[in-house]
């Protein structure tokens, strides 16, 4: 029996965080969530494609204004283009995300069951967790707020415990029962973690909620006013932008606190649905050791990587030949442009590493050398005292900005694909294996009018070559 | 008091050295000599360096085919242009490259003295070498075959010892005295090594000798005739080929044997003169972390490199950021297309690492992304399914050969410098910023007609890309 529209439950996916400990793969400015980390899609298409089919509406995606091509790009890919995705001027924390997710969809339809989730954890047992998902909705639609307790496997301290308290009456679905949350306890020291593990009461708290928006909303209302009233305000003042929803410049007054901080903690409501289904917040290298399939001697290893009397090692490259002698306990990361080695039990220290990073200026902290852009992206490949080369790739259908540069002059040189180049006046159809000359202040614009991606080589000359040096004249994007 | 000519010392530096244990740095194509590793210079420019002055005649240089660009514009960008290169048509060990240096020089003046070294050792105090050099030499003109046996400081097990004898009379010069040799230890296990450095009699053997080319041409006629005849038939058929003396084919019927096998072992004129300046054989990263200058935590770092909570590590990076944290004796060497990360103490296993590398097919085992050309260098900078880019570097006055490809066409763009470039019957003067088309099947040539190095970008299309796809026309350097 099909769901009923109404009965469906929406997906709130926050796509918000910047995974830091996992540097130097994720960084702020392809962060976490959109790498395939755990699984062969990225982590936001596969926590979509969890949420996806017959008992659910299209998600709603959180996420900010830098990553909203590349949030619409993945959804796209995996099926998902009919996700709303909503835009915050600034991030403001989860219950802000949150309230303001409960809002749009709450206006309309208090009733209307969220399951709100991050963008970024794994999840092993998809059937596991959407039949602990079955209770708390039913816990959800009594009125409750229900989250997900974890069983722990191991004493981790990275994680907030939830302690069970009694059996809620009704709260039973798919084998699963809700129970009231006795209290929230942080992240714990060793020892308390290890006395909770043992305790058999305690529950990894995995930061999903199922509630109606009308609940949260009240809720809200009563635990976090001034964090709902900035998010109605920018709800309301709301544009509609390239298909976004962005959230006016209210949302700003939003106090920056967690879901957890401004509701969780205070409401009389929270319920939880103890369950097993492989779930981790991957948020250190380490976890994903954890997760990860090893070989025989405990290597876990992704890329073209080879292993000599090595043993419980995490080791990834993303294209560089990558060695390792005789290491234990070791993580070894390797991108294109930063490479990390790090011992196994200290893969939280990465986040410091990144602080000390930028404290000392380096770009690397926080970009990829590959920068995605809404009509593609490009990646530098080489440079010199007066030149850089880089490689561009257009999406079929997409076209840069009309603009001009007052520093450098540039040669293009088609590889793969067609190129409508617009030249001054001209208008020049580029094959493969051909080129145009850009010369110092002409201006300019490159399209893909072609089925299939367009690559082309670019050099640049000149002696600043400094991506602030373009002037846009017109934009399909909205940035002229 | 300058040195008569007939006195001055011949350096016979060996540079026929892959350097494996150094991976990835160190590769057949462009080993370790060829690296700056323990200085500024490369080990080849300071080993040359060493010897050089008035004290010494300009040195003789023996090393491989595939190495003698390389060789020469180390040791002309040294100021060494003097120097004899000899090439091997194929390695024969040291005891044939000796031989071939011996005859060389001592058919015309059997009394010169030979300081033979390998052109990929490390030495903190060249005064205190050239010293012993100096009673050396004293023996070396009474006959005998002098070694360097350097005082111990560890109880290295990657070496050969020499147990020290009597005192030499006469074999006194610079505070030094030469002693007769007791007898030679192959590299000994770690207790004999530690019983050996507590003894105080035992010295490391270091591999350079000091002998008169007569001395040594007698000995090897005595102890390996079949290396010595092989050498001298290789001498007798040298062609000078663009100012290198190219030994002939004969050398390569030469046993391939150690010096210290062939004749050290044997010889009953062997003395060694007990020294400690400071020398290492940089064999491997550990002996590479021991000579350099460490942080408080005791961390050798070289390039973009970040420490947290590092401890005794050897780090080196080529240019990619590396970050390392919370890691005890690890070495981490990066480079564009290859990372090693290994227990310091397991740094003798790099060898094999390498050979598994060799078998599983890996050019970056054996090669290095730039290459070296006798006009200048190339290096891939990027690569797709129908095009690659590379960056090519064309030295003042340099040519490549007249050539075509039946696979690809090029584009060329100019980045720095000026070039000439042939094609078919046109011949085009390109400046910076200036491009050419080379179509598929045309006729073309590269030049620099500059006095600065030519950069440009190579953007290559076609259905085959390989090195081999090059018809050599005309080639200034003897390779059409």
């Amino acid at each position: 029996m099909p769901t009923a529209p109404a009965d469906r439950i929406v997906p709130v996916i926050l796509s918000g965080g910047t995974g830091t400990r996992l540097w130097p793969l994720s960084r702020e400015g392809y962060p976490k969530q959109f790498w395939p980390l755990a699984a062969a899609g990225t982590m936001l298409q596969e926590t979509a494609a969890r949420a996806a089919g017959p008992l659910f509406a299209p998600p709603v995606v959180v996420c900010g204004e830098a990553h909203r091509f590349l949030v619409a790009e993945q959804l796209r890919e995996a099926g998902l283009a009919e996700a709303r995705i909503v835009l915050e001027p600034v991030a403001r924390n989860s219950a802000a995300a949150i309230a303001a997710a409960a809002a749009l969809v709450g206006e309309a339809a208090p009733e209307t069951v969220l399951w709100i989730m991050a963008a970024d954890a794994a999840v092993a047992d998809v059937p596991g967790l959407l039949a602990a998902l079955a209770a708390a909705a039913v816990a959800a639609r009594a009125g409750r707020i229900a989250t997900f307790g974890i069983r722990p496997t191991r004493p981790e301290t990275g994680y907030g415990y939830i302690e069970a308290g009694a059996a809620l009456p009704g709260g039973e679905a798919a084998g699963h029962a809700a129970r009231a949350v006795a209290r929230f306890v942080e992240k714990p020291d060793a020892a308390t973690a290890a006395a909770m593990v043992e305790g058999g009461r305690h529950l990894w708290n995995s930061g999903m909620f199922v509630a109606t928006a009308g609940t949260l909303l009240a809720e809200l209302a009563t635990h976090a006013p001034q964090v709902l009233a900035a998010a109605k305000d920018g709800v309301a003042g709301a544009a509609r932008d390239l298909g976004f929803v962005r959230l006016g410049a209210g949302f700003a007054e939003a106090p920056s606190i967690s879901i957890d901080h401004a509701v969780m903690e205070r409401t009389a409501l929270a319920a939880v649905v103890p369950c097993d289904p492989g779930w981790s917040d991957v948020g250190s290298w380490d976890s994903l050791w954890e997760i990860a399939a090893k070989d025989a001697d405990g290597n876990a290893t992704a890329g073209p990587v080879t292993t000599l009397g090595a043993r419980n090692c995490f080791v990834r490259s993303e294209g560089i030949l990558t060695a390792v002698v005789g290491l234990e306990d070791v993580v070894l990361v390797v991108t294109d442009d930063a490479v990390l080695a790090c011992h196994r039990e200290r893969a939280q220290e990465v986040k410091q590493l990144v602080e000390k990073l930028k404290a000392e200026g380096r770009k690397e902290a926080t970009e990829h050398r590959r920068v995605y852009r809404p009509w593609g992206s490009y990646e530098g490949v080489a440079h010199g005292a007066r030149f850089q080369v880089k490689r561009i790739v257009v999406r079929p259908g997409a076209k840069l900005s009309l603009q001009k540069h007052y520093h450098r002059a540039e040669h293009w040189v088609v590889v793969a694909g067609t190129a409508i180049v617009e030249r001054d006046k001209e208008r020049i159809l580029l094959r493969e294996n051909e080129s145009v000359y850009l010369p110092l202040g002409c201006v300019h614009r490159l399209e893909n009018p072609g089925m299939i991606p367009l690559t082309l080589i670019e050099v640049q000359s000149g002696p600043y070559l400094g991506e602030d040096d373009i002037v846009r004249i017109e934009d399909t994007y909205g940035r002229a």
